[in-house]
């Protein structure tokens, strides 16, 4: 591990502490929310993950010296998002997945109709969360600036749009670039959200911006190939999901349109791409850069 | 009809028609939707309604002098999530129910799959709307005020609190007044919200925003407690939703709860005191003041 890998491990596993926190402060703090769905939000809310998202989030507002702790609600909430469509995608009527990060999915255990309210709740607890905590904290433009990437990314031309042509058959095209459009929807747009949104609530100029949404776009892209490589290769204990359920459910993947090998170059590239779309910053982007690094050694 | 209840009449046709329009107007402007799930989207939002929560926002804005057409993409958002939450509760593993508005349910034109992602993507797509449509023409203040209000009236400790406590049997309390949270997180938040983001937008002094908080509370309920006695006593074509519902899946109402006489004397109480809510304002108001007057005949 170089000297950078392992400052971004420090960094990833503060983040994630940091994070994790704020989760429990606020899972305790609303008293409005009854039992069971708090219980259900907190289950998949809880189960884990990299907090990859947060840690985008915070790196990019970081960029111009802005602190990680005014900006943990907007982090969280793209967690939340991010957990919201993650159950709703475990659904028996979407991909019918028992097991999440290596945990029974949130409707085995709660079932379906409770599954369908949390990610429900979880959707707009993110709207809430990011606007009542950010208001007393940053102006309102730039709150609506990041709250309004946020929304776009993850609605019906955002996330959303994504999981419909990954789901729904009657929705799938031929053409190669079928894969690069599921990629860019499903998975590209709320990670180039997550540095926008960090990137905007601390002030960058346009430029720095435009910076940030190249680099997001092509990490965004090289993470949902990892993640399609890792469907074939991976192995279940480091997945904490079901591996090779995309081929088993004809899914249209980098893997099945390009094969194994041509599908790790478009990782390398990508990856190599994000590096190279935040030139006009200087050390302070270190982490972005590392982190971009790093993710190609999952697949490799 | 008296005179008062003649205008209503109008001011509510030219609302349903306005919205109609912003609505078509909006499915056909975002082309990054993909078909089909626009289908889905539209098909619900299409599927009408009185459009009351739209009605209440404009007609809220309107007591400082709004003109309606600022305040549409607010009073479009309120109707987009109403739809949306209508999709999710008559999914199989909620409510059930194959009619909605007369027509078949979303699920049972677009399969449970395709019905799951249009509920979310109508929620997000509120989000998007209000704020890239709001931004150019209110203060940034006013509109995350808004949207804050609305956020916190549909999420986990609002609406979806009170969907939970309507459909997970581990969550039902005995006691009396558990019929009066249900109702007043189920309905009552999303149509206070209606009122204040209006009052909000306007720019509304505090005091009478505080007017309109109390009138939104008693007017939900009311309506909550119309709801239920037309279930029991409605007919399908004037509801055009599955009648007698309720006892059939052994729901908490108003009705099941104080049987029928007590409903009807607990919904024009409620409805009076919405009206005696608007004391602070003058003729401006009668809209609202008509409303809480009409809703009362479609229960006697």
């Amino acid at each position: 591990m170089t000297e950078r890998e392992e400052d971004l491990e420090l960094r990833l596993r503060r983040c994630r502490e940091e994070v994790d926190r704020e989760i429990e402060r606020l899972l305790e703090e609303d008293s409005g929310i009854p039992e069971r769905l708090r219980d259900a939000m907190g289950y998949s809310l809880r189960a884990g993950g990299k907090r990859l998202r947060p840690f985008l989030c915070i790196a990019a507002a970081e960029l111009s010296g802005c602190p990680a702790e005014p900006v943990l609600p907007m982090a969280v909430a793209l967690e939340m998002f991010h957990t919201a469509s993650l159950i709703h995608d475990d659904l028996p009527c979407m991909d019918d997945d028992p097991l999440r990060r290596g945990k029974p999915s949130n409707h085995m255990v709660f079932g379906e109709g409770l599954a369908t309210l949390a990610g429900d709740a979880l959707l707009l607890w993110a709207f809430e969360t990011a606007i009542s905590k950010l208001l007393p904290v940053f102006p309102a433009e730039r709150i609506l600036g990041a709250i309004g990437e946020f929304a776009k990314a993850i609605g019906p031309s955002g996330v959303c749009a994504g999981q419909v042509l990954d789901t729904d058959p009657s929705s799938r095209e031929s053409e190669d670039d079928f894969v690069w459009r599921i990629a860019s929807l499903k998975t590209g747009a709320l990670i180039r959200a997550s540095v926008l949104a960090g990137g905007i609530l601390g002030g960058l100029e346009d430029v720095k911006i435009e910076a940030l949404y190249n680099y997001g776009t092509h990490l965004g892209l090289a993470f949902q190939v990892v993640d399609d490589i890792l469907d074939v290769t991976g192995k279940p204990e480091q997945m904490g999901k079901t591996p090779g359920k995309d081929s088993v459910q004809g899914k249209v993947t980098f893997v099945s349109t390009y094969g194994l090998e041509k599908a790790r170059r478009i990782a390398r590239d990508e990856s190599v791409k994000a590096i190279d779309s935040l030139s006009c910053f200087g050390q302070e982007a270190d982490p972005l850069r590392s982190l971009a690094r790093v993710l190609l050694d999952r697949s490799s």
